[in-house]
């Protein structure tokens, strides 16, 4: 089987994909030390059955630094972040069981669907306080505290730090006191911002962090991480507690949670050697939001009222979605209809815009140096003169 | 935080890593076309939402294959064998629930643990047939006839292909034969030997293939898949059937028992460029037994009686387990005690030997030329010499 990478060398501009992009000192590293011989060179020197406890490479202080460099106590590595959710979700299953809570979590409209994928994994219903509507559609401390009271004593409450539909940031750390409040778990999902922005889960008061490396931290997917503090870490790492019957085998350092041990291979290799890259861009963030910012201005007067920006303004995370009539207009006159304006940009070597829409855009330009942006200004100044010309 | 790939170009015989190595053409493949820049491009033209319904680069069409590679019908990529058992344990224990089965999976007494971590995760026990003990570990289809009926009516049996203990051929065609005939669902974990040997899960009537692409795929890990046939992917792979409450959000092309979406990133790619080299070289899988065998008749030699294979013989797979009081003996006056064997290893450019361990090693010498397994037969055989020297 056969076949290239159509997009090499393209600008990216896939919202989901920004944060993830690996420098390019990480890539010639995984390439010329021989990282991509053995699929999972991280095992050579593993002596306790488990990734996560390894010393060389490094991945045991690995994790306690990542633990730290979010807010928390522990963390372990999982197959990206719908699998740190999955822990989440497992956890609450079963301490809502003993507990005897409702099954339920209280998660925010705009999550993202790992997050209620990973609940109907382990039969957890899901609940949702309402959004403002348009154009900002955000979500309130109010409406949670509603939808809270109405469940009565959920088994936890959710809240996607900056969500995947409009990139709003909730309002974490008001949440996070609610939850102290009301005794109820708090689990934060930051895969689009713990990685790219300061990301505190201790300032946030929540028990969970879950984190995307392969969307926010540089590196090869899958790969994220669940944090967590000292007291909820007993539970969600608990080890193995079956034994074999007949042989009497027992799997101690094993966390079922995590499959036994999440193996990591490149991905983790990848998200170890871009880790002082990631601390340092994060330092950068109001640099970044400046320029999202700046960017959301200039695409907005190309389209001259017909371009509108949705979600919170000014923004306060890179990915941006636009309302575009313009390119609605466009598509309806031109040949290749809504296909028109991801394969124009794709024309100019951009990727990233989803394919078949044109009435909404979703992107981002985190990442991004200066004439990078200038050539995706262009190409959409270029692409709304059509308006004129079709 | 920066370390470096110790065990580059050394030669690697650790027998869960020798099906795993990447070709040198695909790891040159993933530098050259900048496969390695953003961490999941394998979803630039995802349209659907879900990485095995995508057309380019072709994994859909990759899945099939491989489905059809194994005899099986359908098959979806997962975070490595042990995520592939674990969508077969969630189906069997939600059929159990339904079928009023006890929820017991008959397992052989050789299993990985992941078999027994996943059976974990959903709340199913594992009872064991016993094996035929020491030097062999056989299991025996009698044994698996008296466990089941014993039970009663398990909700599964489960036969690890090749077993990462001793590398035995467990007797799948028998037990598939079996489990038809007592009408128990019958999964066969091929995470040794699907991509290296021939493996037909309709030959051994199976009903789940469960498969290590980083095991035995020649791709970089995390990646497994599970096979199954069209009745069971019905159950298996059915879609999610959740509904945000709120918003009216629902998931229907997104599989629950694989995250939603499994991703795929880096290591599915590998797995894709890797796939035609692996038909490849399933087909020259006795020349590989024929150059196991005579590698173990050479290491017993250099033993003179005090190396000595476990499991049965002569060997049907490649993964070797010898007892070697030469070595238990040398580690007593050795000043490095039981890390003399792994480190001499070592010192010769040769990974694999898990250490600290001398009484017993565990290795593989598949897909090694020639010339590497003088080089490995060399290294035993100075290190036996020690004997005489302490």
């Amino acid at each position: 089987m056969q076949f290239v990478n159509r997009y090499r060398d393209y600008v990216v501009i896939n919202p989901l994909m920004r944060g993830g992009i690996l420098p390019g000192e990480v890539q010639e590293q995984l390439c010329k030390e021989g990282w991509l011989e053995v699929g999972y060179a991280v095992c050579h020197d593993c002596i306790e059955g488990r990734s996560s406890l390894i010393t060389k490479p490094p991945v045991r202080k690995f994790l306690k630094q990542v633990a730290q460099f979010f807010g928390g106590d522990e963390a372990e590595h999982t197959f990206g972040c719908r699998a740190a959710q999955y822990v989440v979700m497992k956890t609450i299953a079963e301490y809502a069981k003993e507990e005897k809570l409702e099954p339920v979590v209280v998660t925010d409209p705009n999550s993202h669907y790992s997050t209620n994928i990973a609940a109907e994994m382990v039969g957890l219903r899901v609940v949702e306080p309402p959004h403002t509507g348009y154009p900002e559609y955000r979500v309130t401390v109010e409406a949670y505290r509603e939808k809270i009271e109405e469940v009565g004593k959920p088994a936890l409450v959710v809240a996607t730090h900056a969500d995947p539909y409009f990139g709003n940031l909730e309002p974490v750390e008001e949440l996070g006191k609610l939850c102290e409040e009301l005794e109820v778990p708090f689990m934060v999902n930051a895969a689009y911002t713990a990685g790219v922005a300061p990301v505190n889960m201790k300032r946030m008061r929540a028990d969970f962090l879950t984190v995307s490396a392969h969307k926010s931290m540089a590196s090869l997917a899958p790969l994220g991480f669940v944090v967590t503090t000292y007291e909820w870490s007993r539970r969600a790492f608990a080890a193995s507690k079956s034994q074999a019957e007949w042989t009497g085998r027992v799997f101690g350092k094993k966390i079922p949670n995590v499959f036994g041990c999440s193996v990591g291979g490149v991905p983790l290799i990848s998200a170890m050697l871009s880790f002082d890259y990631v601390k340092a861009r994060v330092k950068r963030w109001e640099d970044e939001l400046k320029k999202t910012n700046d960017f959301v201005e200039r695409l907005e007067d190309i389209g001259e009222g017909d371009i509108m920006l949705l979600g919170e303004r000014p923004k306060r995370h890179h990915l941006l979605h636009f309302e575009t009539p313009l390119f609605w207009e466009i598509s309806k006159k031109h040949k290749r209809k809504g296909f028109f304006l991801a394969e124009e940009m794709l024309k100019r070597r951009i990727v990233g815009l989803h394919k078949g829409l044109s009435k909404h855009i979703k992107l981002s330009v985190y990442g991004l140096g200066e004439e990078e942006i200038e050539r995706v200004l262009a190409a959409f100044e270029e692409i709304a003169s059509l308006r004129d010309k079709l």
